[in-house]
């Protein structure tokens, strides 16, 4: 029933591959899950993943393309003979044929293309961009007749032929392909053969245009939990289905952009350790060096308040735990801001409700603070005074930092910019040299420097 | 075909309940799809709330209590005559009526179930944990016998009365209910009517022991592409089945929860608005307190160098600057491989492997930023020898930062500490010590201090 275990069968693989026996290898990874198969497969050399390709069915073939990235999957093709490469496109998902072939030179995949049963399956599709209503929705679907009736639609659904394709939710279409409304497998099931599906149907089913952007079709049948949603041309005729196992996938994706993106980087397009150091190292040094150029102007700053750093060299010791607690605070309001805007928690227009938010929570964590960091002071010896000075500046470079923690992401929105955008690193760098100017400035009025 | 304007539909169920016309009010809601009533509903005046709930239909006002957070709706049941509130919670789904007793004190909780027609649905669901796939599962589902035909399997499906409840897969168990497998609707409708249930399903899915934790289900769920996860007890027996809606919105809580967690926060249990000031300030403080005793070893490094610091006052001026790059090399890294373990890119055991590719990247961005540092110090009119040292000291701190960034939160994994304590401001805060302690031997070994 459970899983099985990966690593016992990874060496039953391993063993049949030194001894060249393909046959062993191809029966130990077809008693397991595609899932599985891929995982095991993509430890594989490169020469052993081409020639177990070649003599696996072309259907076994075919789901383990599906699971591996679209890049691998697109480079093993190539180095297939055109005719087995064929015979396995073939097996795809007309989706995930798709987004493979777009990896692929337009000549090569024109061969492909060439050789399939279906290729007007898949053509539409090369069409939409990834990312949209057009690149994740699946051509292959049933379309009912809006003239059937439920007994009608049942002999469809027992004659179609896509084994793999779900039929729990059906659309109804009529002579024109345009898209009339829904009915459920139960319903027609349910319904006395002889019922018009006129009868049966829901006219008032949510449907996306095709550019629809991947997110907003992922918030639409999460929120509405809908298992299929049809996608339609400006005309409203029915051009595919996207089903909620592709919109399972595109949002963890979603997640782990915004993950990158909040610890102050772009994100990877590919897995990690499937993604070149060369690359990290590129996604990540446009904002480093952002942060750096924002950040001197800490040493702007401090080069300021020169004077008052030479009468008073003990300033120094709190520089990096004020401006520190600053981004530390302002981290963990920004991170909650950004996560609220993408799950619809806030909107664009809250903004003035957030920093209202944020102020009072600012206000109570700033008291809480600059309280703890007065005793911390005074118990490591500080004079009383500059002991002051840091328990008011933390007080209030914590309620500033809140407070831009709030307003910044939600900005971004309303211009139309990724709140995150406001990273993590974007709030400390943004804080630290407000909070250094705020900390002179009341170490100048309490010491009298 | 799109989603109705709600701003235009709020306004007039305002006017509608200003003119205290209730009727009104129901027809303009009733039109909605259910998460959209709930959005306007969640807007109005808590007594408004209960004169609709008693009006609308028990299943409309159950759909509404299903979508709300089950704090609030677990408030409004009890300000409902127990006679009313029974009737809603008899219309709600046996999973969501359970976390929504579970609210309320288990005296007022019996007095509601006492008067359901169903008790004994919800009955068992009570006693899991809301986190465990016991409370996410539905105990209402129909279980197939195992020596029934399709025609008889169609035939229990026609006669079920559960008419929300999906039924695209079904389950199989024998006369003491332990499961035996699974079959799907459309394989039942394309076999011929005598074939025996036995032939046809598979004994070979994929089940889940009643007490696995929900991000467990979703994980499996979402790797197996699965609609339904049959939930069953140490003896095989069937209990419940987990649907992929419950499972969506669990990975969007779980993302949630990784986010608040790694901008340095504890997460917050209510949606963002709807939590008070007082939580959230108590959600925060202890990291916040936590981080700054840790930052103080700042303080410690600065007052070992006071020497150093007081024969060239410049070397203050780049303190925040070197520190703060850190923090951001090591935030970006961490955030990477917090969601590479957290979707299965990297594993456990993966750690050395993701320390090579970090020491690399970070080799990478380290020679870029130390050039990009010096030059700036120059341009600066910073002396050559204290450029130098900035410049080695950023490599270096960088190399730090990254190297750190990769093993600390797979250590965290190691230890069955969740990855996302090695958030962004506790990474900047371990790089700010160390950093500084390499800047200050940096300067005094160049600059001969």
């Amino acid at each position: 029933m459970k899983a099985f275990d990966l690593n016992d069968i990874m060496v039953q693989l391993r063993t049949a591959l030194e001894q060249d026996n393909l046959d062993a290898a191809i029966q130990t990874l077809e008693i397991l899950r595609s899932p599985d198969q891929a995982d095991l497969f993509a430890e594989l050399d490169e020469d052993e993943q081409i020639a177990l390709l070649a003599q696996l069915s072309p259907a076994t073939s075919a789901d383990i393309l599906e699971e591996l990235e679209d890049e691998d999957a697109a480079e093993l093709v190539l180095a297939l003979p055109t005719e087995t490469a064929s015979r396995i496109v073939d097996e795809m998902a007309a989706d995930e044929a798709a987004d493979l072939l777009s990896e692929i030179e337009p000549e090569q995949a024109r061969a492909i293309l060439a050789r399939l049963e279906d290729p007007e399956e898949i053509h539409p599709l090369l069409l939409h961009p990834d990312d949209s209503a057009g690149g994740l929705m699946s051509s292959e679907f049933l379309a009912l007749r809006r003239r059937m009736t439920a007994g009608d639609a049942l002999r469809a659904i027992r004659q179609w032929k896509e084994e793999d394709e779900p039929v729990h939710d059906l659309f109804v279409v009529d002579a024109e392909r345009h898209l009339c409304g829904q009915v459920s497998l139960r319903q027609l099931l349910v319904a006395d053969p002889a019922t018009p599906l006129l009868e049966l149907l829901d006219p008032d089913m949510i449907a996306v245009p095709v550019g629809t952007d991947q997110e907003e079709c992922a918030r639409l049948m999460s929120r509405y939990d809908l298992l299929a949603l049809p996608v339609v041309d400006h005309n409203n005729v029915l051009l595919g289905v996207i089903t909620i196992d592709d919109v399972v996938d595109v949002l963890e994706q979603e997640a782990t952009e915004d993950f990158q993106r909040l610890g102050g980087a772009e994100p990877l397009e590919q897995p990690y350790l499937s993604t070149g150091v060369l690359t990290i190292a590129r996604k990540r040094v446009g904002w480093l060096m952002l942060l750096f150029v924002t950040e001197s102007l800490t040493g702007t700053v401090l080069r300021h308040f020169e004077n008052e750093l030479q009468a008073a060299v003990a300033l120094a010791f709190f520089v990096p735990l004020l401006i520190g607690t600053g981004g530390n605070a302002g981290s963990q309001t920004t991170s909650t801001i950004i996560r609220a805007l993408a799950v619809g928690d806030i909107s664009m227009r809250d903004g003035l409700l957030a920093l209202w938010h944020e102020l009072r929570v600012g206000l109570l964590l700033g008291l809480g603070m600059s309280l703890f960091a007065f005793v911390r002071a005074l118990t490591w010896g500080t004079d009383d005074r500059l002991a002051l000075t840091v328990a008011i500046a933390i007080f209030t470079i914590v309620i500033w930092a809140n407070a831009l923690g709030a307003l910044l992401p939600i900005l971004a929105a309303r211009l139309r910019i990724d709140p995150t955008v406001v990273s993590g690193p974007v709030m400390s760098t943004l804080v630290d040299a407000t909070g250094l100017f705020i900390y002179f400035t009341m170490a100048r009025l309490i010491l009298g420097l």
